[in-house]
């Protein structure tokens, strides 16, 4: 089964309400609900008093009208009284103010009395609800992220350093301290980097990479520390039931990697961000769906939540066309998602979420036309469902993606700070992902050695052995693609002393990096065409490699643009620019052909082709028509389980824009 | 006689300057000066100190003069010593920062040291100067606005609300606060939202809108105190000389509708901002005069301030064009005014107000420009001025602002923070301009019997019994027109349960609202023709009423965009999107045809015509050419008292751009 | 011998890179390190801890590799400890926030503590390496600049405030304090103009203008105080060696010329910002040159920084293209440069300056085009350099630059905050730069009996007794240009009671000043040709001038847009709008004809041409090519001492982009 349904909070309503809500929900063939996300305040009114009568009421009818139920610790949202008792509570920003109590997502990683009371809490439900066969996922918390700069956090990130640097001279080094004077002489001198300190401009202007670094790393692991201490609460009570909490996706701030081996089950809440390409934003989508089923090895996730037509917190919120509800939908589960969930069941009256979409709008109206498509999707999953769960991905290429890099090269002074790491991994992975590459998302940490092809954009940060590791998985007939300012810095972000830890297997060494505004093109000639090049231009000196492409322009025109050095039974590309799209296409393109990486439909453009392989061997093609054209010839043969149709591999099909194949091959 | 004159601060100058002002005041016919706006510092030069020798010289000189005088209270800027001794009178700002001394403006409404010794001032003021008869008006403060968020602020608005919410339950229910687990449980866990507890990004980005569309309300409140107590205090020594206060038109902060009881005579600072369209400019004058003309039941106002030439506050600060302050003079009287005033007699010789322009410039010079213009306009009112004054507004036509509207759309989390209720409101009432339509501007309590059309654009809150006063005017022969996100919430911000109460006049509900960037546009096809729809696209469901205009795009296109009920004896409008200027024209037009409102000179761009109406019953109607177009045909027949002509309906007029008829009928 | 070498910090490195350093050192002919600039933290670990041991060995090495040291005192970045013992030592900033440690330039300037520690550690300095001979220069904090809003300043510029306005009266005079209640009865009231105080928006925007003003003179002279107070420290040890800091060029919040008396070299930090025209760019270096020339009456002064390819802080940083650091190198030559110095020798590991330039790289690579390009230079530098330094600069002409009118014009109010005083100035400059006319540029308290020309655009602040000087200037025979907003307020910033001091020179008066957006021009016709005004528009009258230029645009269209009068022997120019570069030039143009006033290749655009004169009256000729042609007429005849070859005046020189000529005439 296919879980289907989403956040759903009856306390806002009376019991009246509740009746009609589970009759739509059976139309729609709603069977997951999530309860409890901001529940604290009526579960503890008061420091000293609990009171589950209404979670009693709400559990107790979900369970007997039949429902999965997903149970949350309300921990993303503090009450007052908390607040008030425990001032130190709130959050500290990163402009040194203590906030006082509002919104949600405000409590102090470090506090002890918010810490305590979480736990406690998350103890009482897992005691109370946890033997009830219903509840077959705990959800800790809410959307974990943004930072708290307080002294608790600062002692709390002193003993942090402790632990990584071991003593002072450690630190020091790491932090290279000699430059401006700031070498510390006692652990109270540090603080946490903030406007205050450190910083300027913002986030990512500080004087000292390494404490900023240090303290973002800080920051994930002390939010970490508090899931962990309420997962145990829980596991107190509940042995085995799956304990997640849903991610954000492509979220800078928090380090999913770090978070990834203390999850039983990865979830993640789909909300992207518009991009007037329709293309573009499902790429975007696969890339995180990607990212999240990596975090625990290609297991099946869930999407925790997702709109069934509007957000409300952009500045612009257009509804989902007709349509794109089921292509999204299906596109989660053809990248590996067992639910599909959505924020949220029944539209909020007030504060700020009351214009987000719901599948029951405020006057629970089931006669709109997002109930109608909530419902006929949910009547398909219920239909075909049951036989796609449980699937794995089989990749031959894996993408990189480190968020020591992510954080390193966005706080760097110079050369750029224009270049975003989201736009040049997005760029690769949208390569892949017209080329259909059977693609996972995999930290650095990955064991490389399954892969065909190995993609690793703006790789800034190389640490560890992962150049011994690339080295050697090229040396064994791999491919690895890397881009300009790539192998820069180590972990600490120091430059290296030499070369760097790459220039061996690229064969190459970076004389200059020249930067320009965005305006500026130089252009790539590669392959016999020519592209284009922006933002940064490295010159580069080529020991040991064959010079694929050449800048045009400039005063290092003729100069290679793009490498590649043979290396064993395998090969290392490196791209010294920057480039468009279709650059970067024609060198990912050059990298899978080496290897014989074809995906299916490769050639039609914007129609997504993903295959899940279930555990009987039977292999699942999922076709998605994310763009406008209709004709495409089937690449496989096989039975399309949603329409009953059986196809042929190369028949000519008509596919409608955001129409969906599932072909049971 | 119509006032004219000014601010006047001859205390910044010695006394033989000031023989030099009043010759030159009386070559301009300047008859009123607004004295002591910002003299708290010499007059109380510490708090057990008073000394009145200055404004005494200057009161009687005034007096001897022979110029009426408004006499002000001091209280838009404190002293130092009262800051200092004092320190939270000052106000904590938006961002939580306790405030020292500077600026104007500055003082905690809630502070009880500021109040008391603001009172004890106004007190002193009016027993010294309340029995002089050349003291016509007082003028309490300045430009009252702003917000504070300081500890004394949080308690007076925890009181504000016990009055308005009863309990906390009525509290809790209001704000919704089950949402994100806000309970309250005491009221002490009640604070100001500001960027330290419920905002993000600014002032309109809350995560619970009832609590800051409360502190809306309660700071307005707060203000109002302030006046209301130094109201008191004045007439505790002077029982009937009207006292007043300067408002600054379509301002957001202050509801000076919920002010407007406690006026005796309403009063602004006519300062409009800067739009390449001078007829755009001239618009949006005409619908501030008529909102504060609507203050007080369609009574004469005055025009307290406007600027002889420059302002110096904004970035750029362009001159006054020759004609252009006869020009908005004049169309102040139009509207209503009694007293046309300016900012200010003589120029300030240093601070930021230094440029700002003045009748009597750094020198003093009578040989410029600005001065001989003021002079003539001084002269053409004395000649003709006093049979102008007292008259009223004879309208047809009622537009509806709403502070509460106002404050809710545009901190509203989706559909479009594109959307700006100014911007909506003044294209509707352009619309009504161009037509010349006989026009007040009052709130949704007024009484709307008497009126034959009522426009309510962006009516997002609905309150009280609007929906069935609105509804007995249609029934009983009246035309309503509304639009896009009307009747979305009630008075706490919270949606509708159901379609709305507008949704049985409207006949029609809202099933989805798309939104899109302010660059895509979607054709309504009305009337035969096509006009621009942006930003809010709602697609509604009629349930019994006309569809009169449809969207031709998106997946929509066919749908209602415009739509008219008839009901009793009356219709009501909805146009479901927001349209452009001729759109929004087009839908008014017809509004307005259907009851045969045709306004003098509809058909003429830019040239506005306004009647006022005499209590002996004659008509005055003001001709204003705010356009290029030189060739009216008169609209009515009678005599132009500026130019002593004789006119006759229908004989084609030469009228100078600039130029102004004003023709007793 | 020119110095050459720069910033140096080998405490950063083990001993073994300093011996590859040498070497490449030597390769590249540096003669000169700066040691020490940022050692505070190594030189005293603790309060009561000195250690030179690392210092020792660093100097030792240098005296012993036979270069020429710079020795810096560390004051410019403080230690952890410091900050931690004494947290007032750390700046509140603008908006009223207390720093904690970070970053550099991060000290009070008012705190004691920090003064004691600074001054302390400046003379241990000295009294140990004071009679090195290797030391030819101390080099005292770095970059001054920044303000700093404390209490201890707060108090510190009451003090300031007393020696300046004597008593209460004299400040509320000053300040024009009757204006909004201002008159401060108690010298305790005065508080530090901040976010918190009298500004909004940020620092240009203050409720006084007197306030703010005072207080940028206190911040640059409590910086100055340091600054001396260190001198001092090390003059107890050290007679005569030059001390000095290091400069900005054109930085705004501190007023060199209340500095230069304090130098006995003057020095600064070349680090141009981008403009896309690279003749803008050397306009605008030559320009800061010619400043910092001036401030020790035309001695020559070093360039203590400039990188040898890249910046880091930049947004975007491009590479320095070949050639380059050698033009802009000759060109600090040209206008009086003794040293050219870079920062720095050797890059930085991390920290926010890892990626800034440097003359070795991260691995210590001498096979880069940078080290190759420094190398040549140096080498040219040791050949012919000898002969250069010492020179003096043969002026004709005074450009006058005013850092009072510099900050009160952007911290009016009105008429156009688009106004920009560098703007202008750079406008100015570049049309004498382009006739490459002898240029001093220097305070308004300067000399101008000895030039032919003195040129002052935007000279809003008249103080002292300039307008008498440059009136008599006039009548003996010079011609003065001057621009719109000039001769407005005194030095306190309020207006002129009158028509100002410089209007019996220009003979006229400003009646209006008209404001616009930066997209309309206004044409003005000028010496048969039109040229495009904007931003700021005067109505002039005049009294006594001959009209030169004249509006085509607007209500003013005619009327007087440049004058000139004729004086006694002289002239005095005014341009009452702001023409563009174009009509700058025009207007410069004949001011310099006037008086007969050509450089030498005038007609060749991005051609710069400037003379040193030596001490035994060698005149010698730079010749610099800043733009694209390749052809000019040698202007001299002599020998060009780079390529060694005999010129002729009048031949046609091959230049190539970039090339530099150094003619010994």
């Amino acid at each position: 089964m296919i879980g289907y349904g989403g956040d759903y909070n009856p306390e806002q309503w009376d019991r009246d309400v509740w009746d009609r809500d589970y009759a739509a929900f059976e139309q729609a063939g709603i069977n997951t609900v999530t309860l409890g996300v901001f529940a604290w305040a009526h579960l503890q009114p008061a420091e000293d008093r609990y009171d589950f009568a209404t979670l009693d009421a709400i559990v107790d009818r979900a369970t007997a009208e039949g429902r999965r139920i997903v149970l949350a610790t309300p921990s993303g949202a503090m009450p007052p009284w908390l607040a008030r008792a425990y001032p130190d509570a709130c959050r500290v920003d990163f402009e040194g103010r203590r906030h006082v109590y509002g919104q949600r997502h405000n409590a102090c990683p470090s506090s002890p009395d918010f810490r305590r009371l979480a736990v406690a809490l998350a103890g009482r439900l897992a005691e109370r609800y946890g033997a009830n066969p219903a509840v077959v996922a705990w959800h800790v918390g809410n959307e974990y992220g943004g930072a708290c700069y307080c002294p608790l956090c600062g002692a709390a990130f002193r003993s942090w350093l402790r632990k990584r640097h071991g003593d002072l001279d450690g630190l020091n080094r790491a932090w290279n301290t000699t430059f401006w004077s700031h070498v510390f002489g006692d652990w109270e001198e540090v603080q946490p980097p903030t406007a205050l300190s450190e910083h300027w401009r913002g986030p990512n202007h500080t004087a000292f990479q390494g404490i900023t670094l240090d303290y973002r790393r800080f920051m994930s692991d002390a939010l970490l520390d508090g899931f962990v201490a309420e997962k145990a609460a829980i596991r107190a009570h509940v042995p085995r039931t799956p304990v997640t909490t849903n991610f954000m996706g492509l979220y800078q701030p928090v380090d999913y990697h770090r978070w990834a081996p203390h999850l039983d089950l990865a979830s993640w809440d789909n909300y992207p961000p518009e991009d007037p390409s329709a293309a573009r934003t499902a790429a975007r989508m696969a890339l995180a769906h990607g990212l999240v089923r990596g975090l625990r090895g290609g297991d099946p996730f869930w999407v925790m939540e997702q709109t069934p037509s509007v957000t409300a917190s952009r500045d612009v919120n257009p509804v989902k066309r007709p349509g794109v509800l089921r292509l999204w939908s299906w596109q989660s589960v053809a990248h590996g998602a067992d639910a599909v969930l959505y924020f949220q069941l029944r539209q909020s009256r007030g504060a700020c979420e009351k214009y987000h979409g719901a599948v029951l709008d405020h006057a629970g109206r089931t006669d709109t036309r997002v109930f109608r498509e909530v419902a006929a999707l949910g009547r398909e999953f219920a239909r075909v469902g049951g036989a796609l769960t449980g699937a794995r991905t089989p990749a031959r290429v894996a993408l990189l993606v480190d968020w020591d890099s992510w954080w390193a090269v966005e706080m760097s002074d110079g050369p750029n700070r224009n270049v975003r790491y989201l736009d040049v991994l997005t760029s690769y992975h949208r390569a892949l992902w017209q080329a259909n590459a059977p693609l996972d998302v995999v930290p650095v940490t990955a064991d490389l050695s399954g892969y065909d092809v190995v993609v690793a954009p703006l790789l800034h940060v190389v640490k560890g052995d992962f150049a011994a590791r690339v080295s050697a998985f090229v040396a064994g007939g791999g491919t690895f693609v890397t881009t300009a300012l790539s192998g820069r810095v180590d972990e600490d972000d120091n430059a290296f002393p030499d070369d760097g830890p790459l220039a061996p297997l690229l064969g190459l060494w970076v004389e200059e990096t020249d930067a320009q505004q965005p305006d500026v093109v130089n252009p790539v000639s590669l392959f016999g065409a020519a592209y284009e090049a922006r933002h940064v231009f490295e010159v580069v000196r080529v020991t040991d490699a064959e010079v694929v492409g050449a800048y045009e322009a400039d005063f290092y025109a003729g100069t290679p643009a793009v490498t590649r050095a043979a290396r064993g039974r395998g090969g290392a590309w490196y791209a010294a620019t920057l480039l468009d799209d279709a650059g970067v296409a024609a060198v990912v393109g050059a990298a899978l052909a080496e290897r014989g990486v074809t995906g299916p439909l490769a050639d039609v453009p914007d129609v997504e082709a993903v295959t899940r392989a279930g555990a009987d061997g039977t292999r699942w093609l999922y076709v998605l028509n994310h763009g406008e054209r209709r004709a495409v010839a089937c690449p496989v043969s096989g039975v399309d389980v949603l329409s009953g149709r059986e196809l042929v591999a190369g028949e000519e099909l008509v596919l409608e824009p955001a129409d969906v194949l599932v072909v049971r091959q």
